[in-house]
């Protein structure tokens, strides 16, 4: 079986001696994390990491809330009352997204939200002033500048001073009714394919998966419109929906994710724009938003 | 269970009077399918079609022969001599690729080839210049110029008077090694994540899934690397991979595909670039060449 429609040598190159490498080789991805420093690595706070425990597994989600406080606060509240547990997956839509909430549509028979709001306001965008911010220089059709703030996806616009996370395989958001106010984090959905980016600034984004997106992404299909699970057997049972705090750390999955704001990021992200291996004929010269890499890992012992 | 996302009420418009609707506001995608014509269509062609037969049911593939001649001639001749039935898609890495062909890493022990050429020359990009090419005016951060060739999804540089198709969700590729040359249609993948742009013009792109992504993106993903499935057992038989030429009518899939080149498929680009429905909030201005929705459609009788 020919497997490489990418190299399998990258761990390969990192054998290598210097000497015998062409100084003006540059690294690659695997050659740059590996060379990384602890301090090229964050710690998910716990305080803003949800555990979604599937019967296949965890799915870790990092919520932000410098981009949704209102939406975060009320997930946390309705993680901590146990809002999700017992809930369903309810929707699996190709090459768009996967939704999890209340499945009953009779809204007198829905599951209580406890102490949480019903209502909370729209968080589309936010003011570009007070939040990092390291811009991509790559052109982008969707929005006048993207890049990453504190770990996400994100574009801003400088006419408008506005700033937004943007739509990439793995974004958590809110999901809403036709009102831009009427979502308020109990139905979540995560993006499984192709970036929606023309959901940008019109759904409140609440967090990113930043591992288990494979237990989402592979599940089945929904016939029904827009992708919706037609029988109740058909969901997908949630075991429980945590914040990470609320857990005793010994049930805690900790987890360190690559900063997006060092010398050692941007390195990684032009070794992912311009592929100098092997097996790379022609370097794109350019990367999207959304093609850029955003490694995690166990934390070293 | 709010799965208004997206609207459910697409199909109410188009029940609505013309009278009651406001004059000015432009049409949805769903309405001007319903007001399409049937030259709008075009009929797949059984001599360009594979079906990639699985138990779980039938992807149909629309090949790319004014793009990669040698490659589809190859794939049609090993189709024709039922190369693929009784072999296995054998890796579905997470928001990348599924790939098929032969699992048995040792080249002596792999299955003949028969009458089928074992070499041909990389098909990576063609001359511009003879094949009919629609371009999007959105602007692209990969290529000078995007847009749509014979419904293909595709790329071209005046510069250099090059074109080539372009990777997005669904299109179909061969494998190859380091050697440009080293593909010869046997091992071929599809792109099941967010469009992997980086491998165009490195790889030859052989065609597109047009029917059944959902049976190959919902595939338990690898744990080997780069996805690959580590024990015989994970493998997924592939019943036949046949031409739809070679098959009886009663046996085919009859399929219609939105042709790309007319005046609705502008008209439907446009209200997916701007969606003027009471959801979107914020019209993105913008589309990206893969996120381009291309319509099949069983013909009507």
């Amino acid at each position: 079986m020919r497997v490489t429609l990418l190299p399998l040598c990258l761990s390969l190159f990192a054998l290598q001696s210097l000497a015998a490498r062409p100084a003006a080789k540059p690294k690659s991805m695997q050659e740059l994390l590996e060379a990384s420093n602890p301090a090229d690595w964050r710690t998910l706070d716990p305080r803003n990491t949800l555990y979604l425990d599937l019967a296949a597994g965890r799915v870790v989600i990092e919520l932000a809330p410098d981009f949704a406080p209102a939406h975060v606060a009320n997930i946390r509240t309705l993680a901590h009352e146990h809002y999700w547990d017992g809930l369903s997956i309810n929707r699996s839509q190709d090459n768009f997204v996967v939704q999890w909430g209340d499945p009953e549509d009779d809204a007198a028979k829905r599951k209580s939200i406890g102490s949480a709001k019903a209502h909370l306001p729209a968080e589309f965008t936010r003011k570009s002033a007070g939040v990092s911010f390291v811009p991509l220089p790559d052109r982008d059709g969707w929005a006048p500048q993207v890049g990453f703030s504190q770990g996400f996806p994100a574009a801003r616009s400088p006419k408008t001073g506005q700033a937004w996370l943007a739509h990439c395989y793995a974004t958590v958001g809110a999901g809403r009714d036709t009102a831009a106010d009427s979502s308020n984090g109990t139905e979540l959905y995560v993006v499984d394919g192709q970036s929606p980016r023309q959901l940008d600034r019109n759904i409140t984004v609440v967090g990113r998966v930043m591992q288990g997106m494979e237990l989402l992404s592979v599940l089945p299909r929904g016939t029904g419109a827009l992708g919706v699970y037609e029988k109740a057997e058909q969901r997908v049972p949630i075991k429980s929906l945590v914040l990470a705090a609320d857990l005793p750390e010994s049930q805690r999955t900790p987890l360190q994710v690559l900063r997006t704001d060092t010398p050692l990021f941007t390195a990684l992200v032009e070794a992912r724009r311009n592929r100098r291996d092997d097996w790379y004929k022609v370097p794109a010269g350019h990367i999207d938003l959304c093609n850029v890499p955003l490694p995690v890992r166990a934390p070293p012992k």
